[in-house]
């Protein structure tokens, strides 16, 4: 799988509408092609465990992954199927909500630097900082201005991480609005599901397109070389799954994890233990 | 798998010269009944895997598991086997190393309140506030009368959080001497393990039986109904992860917890998503 096309390189402006949330690669849409898709996602996550033990035993070294998209454009099912099975003591998932009176008392990355990965970890952020220049920016709670202003320090900040070893991936799951409107009615047709429907969404659906603008400005503007965008087409759930696990193994890898060194202090042939 | 003769009954004085770290209760050494007592964590795992997902929805409740025992004697390992698989978005590990300057100037139990977990999720500590009863005592770092003062605000603190939600287990990984020692040769000989030998390891080794009282002594005064200990035989790492899975399970089952009522404020059979 070539992730190149899902990427968005840095300096050019993205155009939703010329993506299709539907897609899915070169992958047929047939259940035998979903198996096979299904055992590759499984193949890459025992990759993504392994790699993530030798960032663990490295301990020089960090991952952050960020997840935004519309509600219902499955964040929360894409960290459970893509990073279950990896070991939960190198593995922290932060929930960003709306930020509390003491948070806001601050810059908006001052609650995000404290939930950065330390080293040696995967940091999963679902939803972030690109709050501050998504939803602020769709209700017109700051203006143009200061969302300009934002994206360079969004930048900035993204590349302190960077410098200082942290590799960062972001990832846009994007689905349509009608894929939206069939998961809304499943979570309100079945008793069971019931509690995940939040009534505010249906508000913010009705903000579909200024969304979409406002994702298409932000990605735009903020990806880079080192912290790139990938669109990810997020209606059919195994393709999504597959195309996240695989950008995550090709940042572990780029890391070149190699074996940490034992200390150089110790005389390991004439050590005793008694 | 009865747990029962595992757990330590409050007010009982235990000593480990009766427990057998090699022991593997009714199941056999053999390695027939080892693949069958691994599929049957296996299968304690998923269940694990369900119930944190009822945990998350319910989101009025917590699970603390609190894991302590002498160096090698599996609590990384534990982790790794038993709660990969649970999803990390439901689940946060903490290691507590050497405290800080920062936290060496507040009570002990700060930097621990910090770290419990939220509500609808597991908390692991690797490591806890038990380090400052057991590290601090075996190095005659507080007196008899603190640490007797400490077991009493352990106790406190910790009726705090189960009052207030959250369950508490407590694991005490008990490995032999001896295997301690086959443990640290194994990391000593394979060059790609050297990077976990710890020198000052060897010199905790020597404090071995100090230890084991000091541990004897704390196990007996905190292990109460609300929050227990269990004495884990940890030589066998099939069967430590067997017991602690079982416990797991049992202690999220105690919780009766079922699915989450829908919002009473909607009316589920007029909304309209347009």
């Amino acid at each position: 799988m070539n992730l190149k096309p899902y990427r968005v390189k840095p300096g050019t402006r993205l155009q939703l509408d010329r993506w299709d949330p539907g897609e899915t690669g070169t992958y047929k849409k047939n259940e035998r092609v979903k198996e096979k898709a299904k055992a590759e996602t499984a193949r890459l996550i025992d990759r993504i465990s392994a790699l993530q033990e030798r960032l663990y035993a490295n301990g020089d070294r960090a991952l952050l992954i960020v997840l935004q998209g519309m509600d219902t454009s499955g964040k929360d099912s894409t960290i459970k199927h893509v990073m279950s099975g990896v070991n939960p003591q190198g593995c922290k998932v932060v929930s960003f909500k709306t930020p509390s009176e003491k948070e806001l008392n601050h810059d908006f990355l001052w609650r995000i630097h404290q939930e950065v990965p330390a080293k040696g970890q995967i940091g999963i952020f679902n939803r972030s900082h690109y709050e501050d220049v998504l939803i602020t920016r769709v209700h017109g709670m700051i203006s143009d201005r200061v969302a300009k202003r934002r994206f360079g320090q969004i930048k900035e900040f993204e590349e302190l991480l960077t410098e200082n070893g942290t590799a960062i991936v972001k990832f846009f799951l994007y689905i349509s609005k009608d894929e939206q409107k069939q998961r809304l009615l499943e979570r309100v047709r079945d008793p069971e599901k019931r509690w995940k429907f939040n009534e505010g969404d249906l508000e913010e659906r009705k903000l579909w397109d200024d969304y979409l603008r406002v994702f298409e400005a932000v990605i735009s503007k903020t990806s880079t070389e080192s912290a790139p965008w990938y669109i990810v087409p997020a209606n059919r759930k195994w393709f999504r799954n597959l195309l996240v696990a695989r950008a995550v193994v090709e940042a572990l890898e780029a890391m070149n994890l190699g074996c940490p060194k034992p200390s150089a202090d110790i005389d390991w042939d004439r050590l005793v233990i008694e």
